[in-house]
């Protein structure tokens, strides 16, 4: 069986959970992981019988058997490593978003080309088995032509101060997926932004310059509407619906639950709440993307979700922040030049399933 | 217009039910009702402007304009009021039971056919929205020849110790509704009857020698097997589902709710009760059996339910009781002699639709 | 008994729907109806034994025993026989808009002020089962301080163009509707509105400088976000649902159907479409809000929806047209003086459940 | 970390399934697996770096290294490996039914109570995210007593002739499931069975001297009423569904469905089927299965399902089968010796959660 050998690059949260997704796939060698806290890493890489642990990715990255990287770091480093690791001839997966600003994360592509390996971004809820039966419904034409594409997505708690100061705010943060999932749903790319956005939950959002409320509406280029509202804080759990309304029918998916049971009492009728956040919600999604990516790899064929899905999604971002500030209606072609304006149109590219 | 004139018999908690629901009618004249307690009656029917309010319910069965009965007097009374009515030539409208014995409704029944008068039974849940779709579904053949039929048929509360010793019983008082709906979802008559029965909720059942829970296995002569379960304090309220399961699918149907609303709060996802017992879940339902029975009347054509139907659901009645009390499946042909074993077979007939 | 007499001004399609709902309260005396187009009302009012009609609505204003009218004319016309009625001390019950024209409509509330009467205006889904469990539950504090209002309003057929023609727009015409369900359930005045529309399903509508699909963000007095998302063809049938997200919790009610039917088959699991259109979805809700209506004049209490609010629906209905043809967010403050900035303020009032 | 080494005896697809999963767990090492059929298990075992694949599972038991022995072989050949496994002092993990004979379960029981191993039963069930919650739900007294408690248990499809022929029939093949829910759902043991069985989906169980309907019911020591359906075949899918309904309210699961998306067409709402047969539905609880006597052996603490669990299940099924074959209601007492009544009274034993 041909293996594909794999670094990973940062492991926080989000890269042990890759690590560990990626223990279940036999087609996959893990066989280094770096981090700048080695401390915090080593015992739970012995664990998992991770051969070796680095406190410099750049080993990772200079170790000639290792064909893939996994870069899960702090985003501000996201832009190097993926440089580097696209010289040394590695395939990346990175999370998003790829860069804060539009100029570096182009720079990232553009090298990424040059070198001609492959990059996948993080936008795992393509590969939720709700959204994706969105998608396929959609692709079949069973809903008819898309005119009215709504997004729920509200985290349940608030998160530390640090990790708001840091996170870029929310549109870059968390909203992010959201417009990913707009263009997905749709397969159509976005031409304007508005933002209604609003602090009603915690005043440390607004000491951070940020919101923790907002209602996003996005005009598409194929005619349809797309609509997102985001909470930083819903207290019944992770909160993650989608609807797409269109010329022949509609499509709803709700939230996943932890059980199907409905007790009815002298009170009235219950259910348990949604599963809580992300890592619950979506245990598989995160599965499905990296079998996704080591299929490509392995196969030669192009990543699902490539590098230009990470840029347009950061540009919706940064047009929606713009729009919260200035209160108005702003078109992605004021933050872009003409160039990019052709690059980005995406009409004729079908938003593929994956298999 | 052409009207039916019609006077109610028994103007207690059914019979002022019915009663109303006369008066939505253009094509219904309400011309009397009697009571054996005119004091309970008078103001209610003053207030409704009904013309005549009587004690004695032969005044209403000697008027000739009148053209139809509903006879909503208690049980041990109905035989001779559809006999005095039949042979007045009245229409007549009966609730359910029509008696506690078999012998006296087949008295009853025999007075009704000589007099050539109409007669139908009150099993209201025919004209039900929700049991109506499923026997739809079946006429149609969406879910193929029925092989299991499930109802579910709880009370919301114990009914008053002088209720429950009039009652002839939990199976020819409430389950009586069920062996109707058996049939009705069927098409088909019932051949052999089982009975597990419990005193689970309150002693006064045992005091009465009767039960307040009971599982009831019928056998159909199309060899399709009913399954009734039936409990007198069900505490979230009126709780009445149906199944059917058979070759090609599978029919469900959930109670009514009052509202869609779903909250969702930090300890768990929530909705109201079902609808509270049977005036509100078939409001719809007596509205429309009346209408039924009316139309019939007006037009001359059989009754959807008839006396052979009220007389099959006391026949069920009657074996369940056996069974219950001798411990051991009982067939119906032990309780009839081998006339009314072809009498009773309706495998010919369809149980029609409410138009 | 004491009884209400009402004249009914203009009988097409909901002028009889109140007529017809009128014969269901004993406590009202429905005395006269008129109609332009006489030959289309004599039979149906003769047949419901209405005892007078008219084609002149004058007659009916000038009968002094008549109590109160309900205007269901043309729009056009309502703004004159409002002002007429109040002078001739009738309590008025008109429908929705009241007028195209703010000025008009003030003029209107004007002298119904003068004269002291009664004005409820015909926001009928308040007095819904589903949208008054959604207030009751903010009320009751249930799910906290409401952060974000969401409503979907879809019908499920275009109309005919000389309907669009004369309809005043889609924002007078029926998102009027869901501008009045976002003040009512969020007990809050709009700050400013912005909207995203397109002609996505028939040309007549841009024929009639209309558009058919529409997402409107408003921004509320007390911090709240409402998103209302329309569509004039809805292939499944009318859509109204609403979701109101808050601090505490979440609600949300989904359509009524008309039965709890679920059918498994080899192909799938399948359900009927939603109840069709407004005459089966608000049924109840026309009733109830009539008996409101005359309990109001009865009791002579504060009807409970008034001509503020009629007044408020209509203001945001220009001002979203406004946003749609600038391509901006506008504030309601652009559309007033600062007198009407004070008079608009109700966020001391609470907007009250029917009883 | 202290491990486990398990090897594997049979590996037809459940005993695949169970090595598999076994490779899940870091706390496990699988040793061998031993299958009649050699030819098909190596290519599989080899691709799965399985160390050991032998035709003779004795090699196995004669592995000193080897803590525990999971039996998945044909039925006909448990008791004689469960004896041996349990002189050679194995722990033992055996698939449902452990035989097909009382007194040879018995026997089983017996060498393995002498040896002092563990003897956990493939009543996986008992595992699944659903069925747990309605346990915890009765055991925390959310619905109070049990008073009625049903079982939906239904197979996608007919399974082929020789597998009929070989099952045992189908109350200890596949209802032997549904006996061991009621048990562990109401904490109570069955007294006496009836059963009311038909032919009619397809005559080759006829042929088999089987039937492929079946409703049971149960009368339990506690008082409740325990209702079972079957089918063998269910167009729509693996159908899996449980009410229990008690003094203080009633739970219901559904099945699973493979995703949350509800299509709404102008034909209709639609969603997809459940998920198809036991692989898909019981994933996890497979795993959750395993994890639990792994957990039983390493710490030495009592299974959560044992030879006692999986003898009174035997014995239900038994007693069923007689009430079919005599149509009448079976007491359990009729299959025991006076000291089998003493042992099999499980009343004062609480059915434990899983951890």
């Amino acid at each position: 069986m041909k293996k594909v050998k794999i670094g990973v690059i940062g492991a926080g949260r989000i890269g042990k959970l890759h690590a560990e997704n990626l223990l279940h796939f036999p087609q996959v060698e893990l066989k280094a992981v770096s981090d700048v806290y080695l401390e915090n890493v080593s015992a739970w890489a012995d664990k998992l019988g991770i051969p070796r642990v680095t406190g410099d990715y750049r080993e990772i990255l200079e170790d000639d058997e290792i064909d893939a990287v996994f870069v899960c770091s702090s985003t501000d480093t996201h832009v190097s490593i993926i440089m580097e690791a696209a010289r040394a001839g590695k395939h990346i997966f990175c999370e998003k978003p790829i860069s804060f600003e539009m100029e570096q994360t182009k720079k990232a592509l553009k090298s990424v080309k040059q070198a001609g390996v492959q990059l996948q971004v993080g936008f795992n809820r393509r590969f939720d088995h709700n959204f994706r039966k969105v998608r396929e419904s959609i692709i079949s034409g069973k809903i008819g032509n898309p005119h009215i594409i709504k997004v729920t997505s509200r985290d349940p708690a608030v998160p530390p101060k640090e990790y708001i100061q840091k996170s870029g705010g929310i549109f870059i943060d968390m909203t992010i997926h959201d417009f990913d999932m707009v263009r997905y749903l749709s397969g159509s790319e976005v031409e304007e932004v508005y933002v209604q956005g609003e602090v009603l939950i915690d005043h440390v959002f607004a000491e951070c310059g940020d919101i923790d409320t907002a209602v996003t509406v996005l005009k598409l280029k194929n005619g349809a509407i797309g609509v997102i509202d985001n909470s930083r804080k819903a207290v019944y759990g992770y909160d993650q619906r989608v609807e797409v309304f269109g010329s022949k029918g509609c499509i709803t998916v709700d939230n996943d639950y932890p059980n199907t049971a409905l007790i009815s009492t002298a009170e009235g009728v219950y259910q348990d709440k949604p599963k809580y956040f992300f890592l619950e919600r979506y245990h598989h999604a995160y599965l499905e993307e990296v079998k996704s990516f080591i299929e490509s790899v392995l196969e030669d064929r192009p990543v699902l979700v490539d590098g230009h899905d990470g840029l347009q999604a950061e540009m919706i971002a940064h047009a929606a922040r713009r729009s919260w500030l200035e209160k108005r209606p702003v078109k992605l072609s004021e933050l872009q030049n003409d160039d990019e304006r052709n690059f980005s149109d995406c009409e004729g590219k079908r938003f593929p399933l994956s298999s």
